[in-house]
């Protein structure tokens, strides 16, 4: 097997399709650790996200980098979002395959054999649209499109002062734009995007609204660069969950990249513990079913969930509806948990829910969605883009 | 589809034999971030462990959590390991799909349904071994075990002071002892487990032994509890990596658990760097290999590796063979890089080498092994037990 063929392989490999059982099964027969995702809840955040979208006029493109999971990205095409973000390469390849046509790439592909499945990917997809920040990638971009006579839209990725990718709105981008328009005759210009991550968290309304507000000036800076050049912006994106309620006011985007909302994360709650107006159109709809396994010492017990099951790059996880315990990392597969004042019982062998510390990450940890409807669970839907990381 | 038939069909779905490429591939036109393993460091790291392993005669029964690949697995045992270690029943149960039989599962299981997983493992396999900290699973495991008329080996887990899994090596050891004996004709008593995770990266040498030696002492203890029940302790089961320079000195255990000497990582890395002696017969094998996407300032660069490709729960990666760049987490796809004095110039669509920070959850981010042999890769291996944590 040559090595493109077995790459292609492995990504074609993975399910897409929602599994139905036959015989619903009670969330407390789970085995665990199980990632749980709370179906009506989770609709209720779909619901009101494309609500705010209808109302604002401004077009939803949720980052499929959080869910990995077609199924879900239908759901919110089904509700009215214009398409999806992914990422990286292969997550677009996987959600192509399951029938989603309108894809942004939101990361520079710079890689010549990633730029070649780009191409192959815009042959068959003509919505398909990838961002630029560099003239070498941009010519071998147009090289590979070149070659098998494809034409793909653009975005310029303009950084907001996170510096993490981008390019600033000076001169650079007036000589990319110019080397776009002049020797790239398969790409098409479409925008800009800029993504202000390091806004998001921000717990405080008005001290995230006045950053936020700061990192949006490069990108309104871009768009007169853009103008002025003579071209129109047709496309400009960017922004998150935690970005919706300045979007409207700031008027500079016409599309929002969020993800979070439709499953919410320990990260966004401390958000919405200081600042309650914010986030209280969504709920947390996403938890880890864990079980009781272990009692090492009167007041500590073990779960058996740790590294391998919940994210770990910020915060521990918490628990969800007992209060009194605290999670302490306990390796890969455990959790250490001090009973300081549990407001119930516990015993061996229980199983208890905790609330994610960061979504995206958490997700990419398990390959299924445990979907609970009334306490039971009756399908599972695959993380088809869990580890699609290339 | 019913639930435990669609559990077992996706278990049975992942991948277990290596896959050899017509081909090779330069390590340089590889997609990134591809998990790299140096397979000559790699068949030293597995030959010294052996060699230590026949020298102090101390049997080796590596963790199989940290590499999760059944073709690693099968070269341990080629080269004279016992058996290995599973962390979770899902674990065990696609290595032993795999071929694998002497498998010792190290954390207690206590769920209904997995309780039945491991009763029917056990009627496939007479070498399946499994700990046990607590009188209520050991019941359900009887119970379980006498229906399928089947019998199985356990440890009893001590608590070395971790304060995560097992017992004090007193009265509640004999009492799970005699229960054991008296109420469990299906369970045969074969020895005892203590882990002491808690010692394994303390860098200095002196107080690394120091501390080892009085967790093991409940180790000793217990092996005392029980041999004055009446009762062989056949199977003295722990110890890793980090502990096998005291092992034959200290004479508790006669088989380690050691995980890490395969590939190693930074904070093996650590150790070593302050303390020689202790690591020099291992050497760094595993690598993420990145690519280099955006340089959004002067003295900054952007890689396309972030949280889901490197392990987040301690320190960040470093550079292998260029000095001068330091990595600071850009998100779950991103690391930017710090310029700080590089030894060597850097342009984009450069590929480097990351040494990873934790080596388990690293590797369970990832699906195959890109094997790297003079530059070039043949052979990919599936990391087939990555996520299974039930």
């Amino acid at each position: 097997m040559e090595f493109d063929q077995w790459f292609n392989a492995q990504l074609n490999a993975r399910p897409i399709d929602p599994i139905r059982l036959a015989e619903p099964v009670p969330v407390a027969d789970l085995p665990t650790p199980a990632l749980l995702l709370d179906e009506a809840r989770f609709e209720a955040n779909l619901a009101r996200m494309a609500l705010w979208s209808k109302t604002t006029g401004i077009a939803l493109r949720p980052h499929s980098k959080m869910h990995k999971c077609p199924v879900i990205a239908h759901r919110q095409l089904a509700l009215g979002a214009e398409g999806i973000c992914c990422a990286k390469v292969s997550e677009a390849e996987v959600m192509q395959r399951a029938g989603i046509e309108s894809i942004l790439i939101t990361s520079p592909v710079v890689d010549q054999r990633t730029i070649t499945r780009v191409s192959e990917l815009a042959r068959q997809n003509a919505q398909l649209i990838v961002v630029v920040d560099h003239p070498e990638a941009v010519m071998r971009l147009e090289a590979a499109l070149a070659q098998t006579r494809t034409t793909l839209k653009i975005l310029i990725d303009i950084d907001p002062g996170l510096g993490r990718t981008g390019i600033a709105p000076n001169e650079a981008l007036l000589a990319l734009l110019q080397m776009i328009d002049r020797d790239c005759p398969h790409l098409m210009f479409l925008g800009l995007q800029t993504y202000a991550g390091h806004c998001m968290h921000i717990p405080e309304f008005d001290k995230r609204k006045s950053k936020y507000q700061r990192a949006l000036a490069a990108g309104a800076e871009a768009r007169n660069v853009v103008e002025r050049a003579g071209h129109s912006v047709q496309l400009m994106s960017g922004g998150g969950t935690g970005s919706i309620d300045f979007e409207a006011e700031l008027g500079i985007l016409n599309e929002i990249q969020a993800g979070s909302y439709a499953f919410m994360d320990i990260e966004y709650r401390d958000i919405e513990s200081n600042n309650g107006p914010t986030f209280e159109d969504f709920s947390v709809a996403l938890t880890v079913l864990v079980t009781l396994i272990s009692q090492p010492k009167p007041r500590t017990v073990t779960v058996d969930a740790g590294f391998k099951s919940l994210a770990s790059d910020k915060m521990p996880p918490q628990f969800k509806d007992v209060d009194g315990l605290n999670y302490y990392w306990g390796g890969d597969e455990h959790g250490i948990v001090a009973l300081d004042n549990p407001s119930r019982t516990l015993q061996l062998g229980d199983k208890l829910e905790l609330l994610t510390p960061h979504c995206d990450p958490t997700v990419n940890l398990h390959d299924y969605y445990y979907v609970v409807r009334d306490g039971y669970v009756q399908e599972l839907w695959p993380i088809s883009t869990r580890g699609c990381s290339q």
